[in-house]
């Protein structure tokens, strides 16, 4: 199904568009509660609200019985249409309620954050998490309509911006180093209207893949970039009991695995070290020292997307030219990370 | 997607080709609490099983989440493999359950009821119950495989086999008059393997309506013939306190709307004579008066398949040409409805 994907700041002209075309009998808009006061009085959208709980231990099985609810209370049919304003957990759980209730009914994404608008919001993955494990249960289901925009950004923290603008690296990292050298020449706490521009140039590099590998067979795995590495930054500061952002995890997973990326496939050393500086400045440094090495490789092993416990990334030749499925010796990862402490002066 | 159906007394050995070819990591069973007892000891397979409650009432979110969670302790990844073995509850559960874990694992349905064979065991339809509609979520998803065999139809009352037999005779009057006088010239109860190679001929009518309208658009609301009035005389039923069978309302409907085919399209008398005959004689009769048509009349505007409030058939020019979406006026079928009276004589 072809996804219509709009970038626009006149967010409530281009949902009474996309409204128009697909002509539901009933509209409902699904917000959390940071969004029902922050983002939905500025739209101007007829539409019966349902409203969940704000983060991520909300996105669960119990939050999307409440939407099932309210869309069989509210009279919702198979012509009916499900808007999604909000982050990512807003849009995955959004979008698994539409595509479940009745068998499947239309939704509409509206994302808020940089990194739904850069990640979550298209592409057709949807879920919550189930049983302590993130997105164990969902659909893949394509929204008809996302409508991008940068106007809602400023109600976040900035650490929120940040967090999205490593997803945007990556991707530019996945075409070429013109655009990768774009984004490292901005700040995208400056200018929402050069950010939108940005951001559909990164939303497009996805949509491309995506509509190549829908169900994540292959060439999907190139958006794994920096994330082996990311996840288990990731997972290491939760047992710290001091979580760090994703897209922080992601910025400095990317760091590494460009290290490995000019160490196993000839990446250029002086784009590595351009990415290395703008990192380091913007997103600061993740501590680590080799007494951590055993449990971050561990932690790498058992990544979703290794297969036998190896250490499985997808590295860059150069900036658009991906290597799918590295297996990494742990000898290996153990040098990148010395060089990323290194670079990072750790 | 390719759905392979197979047609075989041997189950076990069906079963364990499919496996084969299927080549999961893990495999699991979903069975009710009467499968688990009286089925799946017949089969050798090997499998961690997976047990919920039999009937209707368990058709439930709950469930599905007892099957998410047994899938999760058991380690099931995307390459792992789920068998539904039992009727119609368990293959559209364990599908549902199947379609949303991890965004989707594979599943191999194994109907243990001519019911679940004839109609809910292929087609892609999967869902669970919830807010007291049935069926109210859910996924389209279709088995990988699916084994029908008629050798566990005995475990079951003779009643069971008699519903399934009523969407039998739909399939066969969607096909043509050969195959209906085939099925009114045979007693379901008698004959195993005779069964099984009508139930083949049965089966590929549903596969040939669905595979041209997987998602419900157009042509397969022909399935829906005798379903107008079947539902309005099973939710009349169920408001009288004595419930029906969902296949016995299914026959009573086919008469009904065969008699309006007559009457609207043509349908030749005596075919209607030898069907209500049958149906008579097998079925029994379901008792109503004029008293009760304004009831049943309402009860048929507000079927899911009606638009705005009209009473909406699929009707037969003769067996084998349908007629969808015909718009029946309550007097119309006032008259039906007395015809169908007077031809069970009450």
């Amino acid at each position: 199904m072809r996804q219509n994907v709009l970038f626009t700041n006149n967010v409530s002209e281009a949902l009474g568009e996309a409204l128009q075309r697909l002509n539901p009998n009933r509209v409902f808009v699904l917000v959390d509660t940071h969004t029902a006061r922050l983002v939905l009085p500025h739209m101007s959208l007829e539409a019966r609200p349902i409203v969940i709980e704000a983060g991520d231990d909300h996105k669960s099985v119990e939050a999307l019985m409440t939407v099932w609810h309210a869309l069989q209370e509210g009279g919702a049919t198979r012509s009916s249409v499900l808007v999604n304003v909000g982050g990512g957990m807003v849009t995955d759980l959004g979008g698994m309620a539409a595509a479940t209730f009745k068998r499947g009914i239309r939704f509409v994404n509206v994302p808020t954050t940089l990194l739904g608008a850069v990640d979550a919001a298209v592409g057709g993955k949807t879920g919550v998490n189930f049983g302590g494990l993130k997105n164990e249960v969902g659909a893949f289901a394509m929204a008809t309509d996302v409508v991008v925009s940068t106007r809602f950004f400023a109600t976040l923290p900035p650490q929120e911006l940040w967090s999205g603008y490593a997803e945007m690296l990556k991707h530019a990292m996945l075409t070429g180093e013109a655009p990768l050298r774009a984004l490292l020449n901005f700040d995208p706490t400056q200018d929402p209207e050069r950010l939108l521009d940005l951001l559909r140039d990164s939303v497009q590099v996805k949509r491309r893949i995506v509509e190549q590998d829908p169900l994540e067979k292959g060439l999907r795995k190139a958006l794994n970039l920096g994330h082996t590495v990311g996840h288990a930054f990731e997972s290491l500061a939760l047992q710290r009991g001091k979580p760090i952002p994703h897209g922080y995890a992601v910025a400095w997973g990317l760091v590494v695995e460009t290290v490995l990326s000019h160490m196993e496939c000839g990446f250029p050393s002086l784009l590595l070290h351009e990415l290395a500086g703008y990192v380091l400045s913007h997103y600061g440094t993740f501590a680590i020292t080799c007494d951590d090495y055993p449990q971050l490789i561990a932690l790498m092993r058992h990544d979703k997307k290794s297969e036998r416990g190896e250490i499985n990334c997808s590295l860059l030749e150069e900036c658009g030219q991906v290597r799918l499925n590295c297996s990494i010796e742990p000898e290996t990862m153990e040098t990148a990370l010395d060089i990323y402490r290194d670079l990072f002066r750790i």
